[in-house]
C-alpha cells in the first residue's frame, strides 16, 4: 500500500504519508475503494496527500469523484453514496512540526539556494518525518468528524460541438457562443480578449 | 500497463484507453515518467483519460505537474522541462464514433432509464470499443504537434496561517482578510455571504 502510493506519487514525503493515513481511515470507516462513483472525496488542497487518496480510495481526478475546492486547507471530506455516511478529516498542524535545521533546509530547497549536500540532508529528514507520520497515533495526526453528507452531483458525459475557428470538438457545456457560432475557450479568448 | 491503468481508474472504458495511448506517445517522445516535476501535463478536460495519464506519465494532481484548464477539449500538452520539448496531442473525434445501438444505450445509461440487460450490453460494447481504441493506428486516433513549451511555474509550498473563526490552518495564498484577521474561505463566505 505504502510502496504503491510512493510509486504513483514518484517520491516519499510527509504529505504523501498523511494521505496514506487518511485513506486508511476512509477504507476502514466508509468501505472499499470506489470502482465507479460510489464514494466521493472533496479535497481542499492539491498537495501530495491527494495522490495517496486517489490511489488508495479510488476517488480520482479522471473519474469525477474527486472534487477540488481550492481553499488551501488540509481538510478532506469523504461521502459514501451507498450508505450516505460522510467523514470530515482535518490534519493537525502540530503533527507536521519539524526541527529548526529541517525548516532552514526546507527554506533553502524552496528558494533553490541549497547545496547538493544540504538537499541530501533535507531529503533524509523529509523521509524520516514521513515515517513518523505513518507511525503517529491517529488522534495526534488528524481530527475525524462524522458529518451530514452534502449532495454532490455525479459526473455527466456531454455531447461535443466543433469550434468554428480551430474545428476541434468542445464539450457543449464549455462552448462560448459568439454571433451564433460555437467556439472553444482558447479561440474565444483570442478573438475577444476576454479571459476565463 | 493497461491492467495498472484499469486498476487505478476502477474500470475499463474508451476514454481510459485513449489516455493510455496518449501516455505511450509521451513516454516514447518526451522520456520517462516524472518522479518529481521534470514533466508537466496541461489537460483540457477532467475525463477518464486523465487517470491513465496520471498513472503512466507521473503527471499527477497531487504533485502539481498536472495543470487543469477546464476547456472541455480532448487536448493534452506535455512539456519536458529538462529538454524543453513540448507536444500538443488532440484526440480525433471520429475515433470515438460508435454504432447507433451503442449511442442509444449510452443515452439510456446516462438518463438512468436503461434496464439491467441494457446496461450489460452497453458495458460489453464500451469494453469492445476500448480495445478498438487501444489497437487503432496512432494517426487515426490523435494529432500530435511539436509546440513551443509555455513557461509553467513549479509547484510551491507556502506557509499556513490560522483562521480566526475555525482555528484551522490555511495556506497563506488562500487566506481572506477581514478587519485585519485571517479567515479560511468557507468561514469568510459564511461571514460575508460572498462566494468564491
Amino acid at each position: 500500500m505504502i510502496e504503491n502510493a510512493i510509486r504513483f506519487h514518484g517520491h516519499q514525503c510527509p504529505g504523501l504519508a498523511a494521505g496514506i493515513r487518511v485513506s486508511e481511515v476512509v477504507l476502514r470507516e466508509l468501505g472499499k475503494p470506489a470502482r465507479d462513483e460510489e464514494m466521493v472525496a472533496i479535497v481542499e488542497n492539491s498537495s501530495c496527500g491527494v495522490d495517496a487518496i486517489q490511489l488508495l480510495t479510488g476517488c480520482t481526478f479522471g473519474k469525477g469523484n474527486l472534487i477540488f475546492r481550492d481553499y488551501g486547507k488540509s481538510v478532506y471530506t469523504f461521502i459514501n453514496r451507498e450508505t450516505n455516511k460522510a467523514l470530515r478529516i482535518s490534519l493537525n498542524k502540530e503533527a507536521f512540526d519539524t526541527d529548526e535545521e529541517h525548516r532552514t533546509l526546507f527554506a533553502k530547497v524552496r528558494n533553490k539556494t541549497a547545496t547538493e549536500a544540504e538537499r541530501d540532508i533535507f531529503t533524509q529528514k523529509h523521509i524520516k518525518k514521513s515515517y513518523e507520520i505513518l507511525d503517529l497515533p491517529e488522534d495526534k495526526l488528524m481530527t475525524i468528524k462524522q458529518v451530514e453528507p452534502e449532495p454532490v452531483q455525479k459526473a455527466r458525459i456531454h455531447e461535443s460541438l466543433d469550434c468554428v475557428v480551430c474545428n476541434e470538438p468542445v464539450m457543449e457545456t464549455r462552448v462560448k457562443l459568439l454571433d451564433g457560432d460555437t467556439h472553444c475557450i482558447p479561440c474565444f479568448e483570442k478573438l475577444t480578449g476576454n479571459k476565463f
